[in-house]
């Protein structure tokens, strides 16, 4: 076994046609920032009815969480987010002390957000690809399909090869994936810094936010672990999956005002909702979430986490009923709205930013 | 910081309530071995049109899996399928040479399974519940809601409570979740057995049939390992998220045919789907899974990867199109009818069982 | 103007091809009635959770509907449920006095099982057709294609044509939609009966069941009555749509006990909950619906009439809640269940018929 | 029987209560001619991916619609949207000829719009009424419910009488429903114009808009005709479904470039999609509708018209497939960004109102 990945993949044999798949560009991010418009929209939805309502409720509390300086912000993250054009939402509202901690599905972070900060793009596909009748043109053609959008899997095994390097370089120790994803952004920091405009895995790193991928194995640092491990056996760092859940409710103890701003559902929001309980498991009195807000199209008729309603969690003691709201909406329609709307009224000029890694930084598991 | 949890959640003040609220029952779970008649009705589906046709091709593609005796069967589960009244069915997948290895969230293997194998159950909840206005006086229980049904929180303390008592006595060393899933099917053969009838951690202890947990530290055993962390400082075992990843991966090198039967998506699913990409980053050239079936609510339209469509996946190189369907169902409806074909038609007969846990009974990471 | 209709749809110039679309062959009617095993299965789900346990309660709701023989049954149509197979279903609920009266889509009545009675089928569609990347080809050959089903065009033309020459029949008057399906029942019966096994509207027509279709002109009649129309100018007979909404409240005030068996929502559902507050408009205290059932995968959160709730319906002083059940499954799934459920239970067999199109017989608008 | 309804409810003995259910005020209209920012935003969309993508799309096609001045833009109507705030979205464009016939739901025209041309409001509701749990206690207050929105019943009375005296006094034949929402315009104009800032029916009236309402009997007005045909047995007027099948058939024939923007599904999107298939049958050579946007969020795995595919209807030879366009979202989020794009892209101004009304003015029916 050689050291690295075997980054061409095999089926990749017609890469004629590549380009004609590509012709209709890259995905671009939107840019909340220069558009003031949204806060009036948002403000004639209050009482209007169905999800408008609701989404003009939600954009007001993630308001109030941002006035509410004790309020520590995390943002949860499932679904394809960053490839659909919402990265630099994500990043303004790290650039602007918008939120103090992220937990996310590896994907968002690295397949995504990491692989374009390498330089690559994410491309818009044909409509007629959708319906998934030219699966096996793409795959000759190693393109990768998340529903209307393209990935050159040549790029992105780059971006696999890359997490094995870093990896290759960390102490022999069990990490927590907000270690592994520090390190990406060092990475980056020392290589020039990301090749393009944004980043959120950068962004993060310069201003001391936690970023959690608590199923981190599931993306393109999975292989790259996969790879570190077959290629350096026992002697070898690894991902810590547990020391992650011990990490970020540590947050939950040391701030216990916490509003929660979950873009889709997954691991991501139950492993995020679940840290209230994890701190009273170790003996302290955390309040639940005070403040939470959920985009989704879930159907909470199917019984799983990703739908199931914020009042639910109340039940389990973890998150509060006052300032709750569940907006039934794809994410590009919703969040440009309810982000836009907590940029532009401003709420985060008085909040002062909490450099939660640095709560890490001299850290031992075990001194709690 | 003692070395137990703090197992009385500190809001159960009002019991009194508690009985009331329970008053409906347990919840029971389908026994599908009894109703033949299964056949009959899927069999009669197969010409009719939408979820009724979807769902007799996928238990037709089912029945192929378990008749290609190449075919390493994976089970995936997402959503509450246990808590659901489905566990039997997964059991006697188990016990009938049905499935392979099970891929799962956390939650319905340790918080749900392992759960009433210690000998609790899960409750139906009245209708009213549902509308998540009783939450407060739910939590007041000490009662947790998961959409129709109730489990005791008292009781799942215990649950998170055991999880730390068997950690604590794993050598001190990265653990994956398939080796952490087996210590807790042997503590139930070490202690008399399950304290239910079934049990999908026990059974699957006793055959050799892996069970990963992906996102382990997202459920009952995330307190255990935190609490683990706590109390025992850097001398201590630790869930290793990357070796999991690396596990799997070594059954789809050492089984290159493969089947899927996928209950809702989520972190299962496309872990269970990237073993093929991961073996080909390895440098093995594994077939894409032969056989894949998914049984989901999700709407494809929101881009997320549990609603993805397989044919999607084959763009990625994952899963093959001949010998493909989703089913448009919720799972209490969908999986008593495939599963119950399944069994009914008697293809596991001819199977042996592949004992997988044995492949890693000797290995060494690295030696792949 | 001609006196008929253009029955040659203008764009089929392709025919060679239409075989090769229709080589999967017809959709097969499924028959519960054969199926006792579905009882079973249904009990086995009354203490699981989620769809199962909704629709274990609403079968036994139709069960409680059948055995209270002061109820009257009516079943309400939307969604393309005859071409997808479950005609025979409906047609066996005629059969065993399972039904008083029947609420639909016209397409249901006149587009699927009328046009089966001509003689005419549908077909299975391949699954890459769904893409409707070959819709275009289809329009060639004229076949309409319903999500997974194919119909040929050319058929459904005759069916349009036999409705106009129908009605070019009847009396110069207002006829309500119950008056002009009762006489394409009536030409089945004088023109030797269906030319197929099973049929919604020959059945009802024998039994004296009567068919209301509150949107009759978004159907296949709708060609027939525009024809119609053309060539007959004044001197015509119409579709009185009052009539129809006067007529079902005739049976309300008659009859006041009822339950509702809806399949999707839309038009009927609205207009079958309706005859409560019409028959209260006209004077009469007649009570709310007594039973409710309603399967559909429609979502609550979009606030449209298909999906509200039964409860919200009580508002409205339509449903009453004591038995009431929505189930979120697509109808082909649950229906079979719930029907053969009530079948196989024999709550029917103490029925005594209604013959409500025999409240119509001498009536004259106005005389209530 | 008396001339007139019984226009009290009966069952709405507690009027205590109703003021405190009221008390979180009216919904109020979205005013999205104020709001120019939206042009922004959504060419922002248009290199995302997922609904935003598709949204700016429909968009685009829209803006196209309006700039093809030989193009009949047709709005279809499902759901209850009138109610929840987007009246006003609708009445602009009436007013800015945007828009040349509706074809809508009853309830949209008559139990909202004209309702609130009446001088009546719709109310929101607390969240928690959204349970279902207080529809017992709404009935007792007369309040009606739609979903997260509260109608006085009372007030609803008094708008379906308000139907039976217009219907008493118009000529004793045949209607189109066409011709009946006119007759609700004309009486809004004769007495003093609506009481509110802004009224579908009212604005149509003037500008030679028709309006139809293919289920008509199926709302506020429904009961008006019933009332109207009891107390005038057969010297009565009547609803003639049939001739609102012809009418709009009559506009397709003469206008034969049409667009359609349809919120929604149901009746109207399918009766309106039909009638390029009547104008076929009678021999007319129309071409199928040039523009199709339908804003939804039903799903297209169940197989029922209001979630089927603008592909698929291509192979009914109804809708072109070049400018479709289907956007996955709950209205009130996805129709202001639709609807206040073509308004301030102004693609509209340079087109001539069509005065759809006038073609019938002199028309009589088979005269074509």
């Amino acid at each position: 076994m050689s050291d690295t990945l075997n980054v061409t993949p095999l089926k990749a044999s017609s890469t004629a046609k590549k380009g004609e798949f590509l012709r209709l560009g890259t995905i671009e991010h939107l840019d909340v920032t220069k558009m003031p418009g949204i806060v009036q929209l948002v403000d004639g939805m209050k009482n209007m009815a169905f999800s408008a309502r609701d989404l003009a409720r939600a954009a007001d509390i993630y308001d109030r969480m941002l006035r509410d300086t004790e309020c520590g912000v995390i943002l949860t993250l499932a679904g394809s987010l960053n490839s659909a054009g919402l990265k630099k939402i994500f990043v303004d509202m790290i650039r602007n002390n918008m939120v103090d901690a992220i937990v996310s599905t590896g994907a968002n972070i690295v397949d995504q957000d990491f692989f374009e900060a390498l330089g690559f793009k994410h491309y818009i596909a044909e409509d007629r690809l959708k319906s998934g009748l030219f699966d096996g043109e793409l795959r000759d053609c190693a393109l990768d399909r998340i529903y209307d959008t393209l990935i050159d899997e040549e790029e992105l095994r780059i971006c696999d090869e890359t997490t094995q390097k870093i990896f290759n370089e960390l102490e022999l120790r069990p990490h927590s994936s907000r270690e592994l994803v520090h390190a990406l952004g060092k990475y980056l920091d020392e290589n020039g810094g990301p090749k393009c405009a944004d980043s959120i895995v950068y962004e993060a790193y310069k201003r001391d936010i936690p970023i959690f991928c608590p199923a981190f194995s599931d993306c393109s640092a999975g292989f790259g672990l996969v790879a570190h491990y077959v290629s350096r056996g026992e002697t070898r760092m690894s991902w810590d999956g547990g020391k992650d859940f011990y990490e970020i409710t540590q947050l939950k103890i040391k701030n216990p005002t916490t509003g929660l701003l979950m873009i889709g559902g997954g691991v991501p929001k139950n492993f995020t909702q679940d840290i209230v309980v994890c701190a009273e498991v170790l003996g302290h009195d955390a309040p639940m979430h005070k403040y939470a807000i959920q985009v989704t199209v879930a159907d909470v008729r199917d019984g799983a986490l990703s739908s199931s309603t914020l009042k639910e969690a109340s039940s389990w003691g973890k998150v509060d009923v006052v300032w709750e709201q569940m907006v039934f909406s794809e994410a590009t329609l919703a969040l440009p709205l309810i982000a836009g709307y907590g940029y532009h009224k401003g709420g985060w000029k008085n909040r002062t930013a909490k450099h939660w890694n640095k709560v890490f930084e001299d850290a031992t598991v075990g001194a709690a």
